[in-house]
């Protein structure tokens, strides 16, 4: 192990992240596949001015009436208060452009509240994962990715696009894996990426969804390079790198 | 899915623990392979009276010069008011049997105090799984497989044994999997199982154990059936089923 290299870690929930850390400095990328890491990237390339991560309801409702679109959910279905729920379809160019978006969600903007400790705080998902890896390289520091889950619990999905881009940092050569999480993501990926909308079949959040008939955002969400930007909290505000 | 059926849940480590339930009713089986769970197996079926789990190395300290076998590690050292420390080979029937042993580890006992809110407590490893299994068929009760992971983050071992115990319960047609953490342990044993051996040696833990020169337990500790004892927690105690 070359120790000069950042070290990687995987956070596989939130009441892990504050347990997980080696280091005092690293880059955290929030991830929540589905949905909100992959309709921030989609808000933020088709043109949203910036997105306002906000963790509660009551923190989005006092945003109303001033400008903002409001984008929100809880348990999946869109909040009244909200002109957009959390489908990243929604996001479109005509519905984004230019806007500034307040976002509650339940679990993505969790995360991101949590991960305020981090040196930087970007956001990853499939549709951006080759700019976000390069991006990554670039920086040179020590990295964790922290998975959004499912109202504290391990999810299938977060953790499959970990190993994703875990596997692809390290194949880098400019990594070192320092933790079981991550290794335990590579194994998962390896057995998602042969066919990776048959495998999310099975997680718990895919069902949930295709219960509430969102499905059809699944294979947008699971796509590689769809939204190439690499957003990034600044004061507050997510905006693009 | 037949919801007439017993649910299966896995916990990863002990932060996950709260947020895990699903269900009101459950057995915990407490997992601590590398190396509490192994030696609590092994020290009963070598005929230990009874083993008396003790959280913290003070409430051992209490058991001195009373008569027991105290049994102890923190950071895989063994304590220096113990007898034994955590290696299952210390555990042997000349040195166990018929003896009271207080025991305080660094992970399992920890685990299994956070486990009490359960209907019922049991130790599983590699050296008991066959009766094990067969005991909790025979429960017909829900069930959680409990990883006690490292210092309160997961780990690859206690995560193997969670999936290779959860495949014989699902093979048995008697459990439902409710969770996506036990959908991941599945695929990682179905890694794990091609060469348990190889695939421990990127376990944290196991390169812990290498450096402190404990590593000729490791086998030992990942051999199915070589303890066939089912450990319960009765009245803060636990002794065979």
């Amino acid at each position: 192990m070359n120790s000069a290299k950042p070290t990687l870690e995987v956070c596989f929930c939130p009441p892990l992240f504050k347990h997980k850390l080696t280091q005092e400095h690293y880059i955290t990328v929030v991830v929540d596949i589905l949905r909100a890491s992959t309709s921030i990237c989609t808000a933020l390339f088709n043109g949203a001015n910036k997105i306002i991560p906000v963790p509660t309801v009551e923190m989005a409702a006092t945003f109303v009436g001033k400008g903002n679109l409001i984008a929100g959910e809880r348990d999946g279905a869109k909040l009244e208060i909200a002109d957009l729920g959390n489908s990243p379809f929604q996001f479109s160019a005509e519905n984004v452009s230019g806007r500034n978006i307040v976002m509650t969600t339940t679990n993505g903007t969790h995360t991101i509240e949590l991960a305020k400790s981090s040196d930087q705080i970007v956001i990853g998902a499939f549709v951006n994962i080759s700019v976000l890896t390069q991006w990554l390289i670039e920086q040179n520091k020590n990295a964790v990715i922290f998975c959004s889950g499912w109202k504290n619990k391990f999810n299938l999905e977060d953790t499959a696009f970990a190993g994703a881009l875990a596997e692809r940092l390290l194949a880098s050569g400019n990594f070192n894996n320092i933790c079981d999480s991550a290794s335990a993501a590579l194994d998962l990926w390896s057995i998602a990426k042969l066919d990776l909308n048959t495998y999310i079949n099975k997680a718990l959040h895919h069902q949930r969804l295709t219960r509430m008939g969102f499905e059809d955002v699944i294979p947008y969400c699971l796509s590689n390079d769809l939204a190439p930007v690499v957003p990034i909290l600044k004061d507050n505000e997510i905006v693009k790198v």
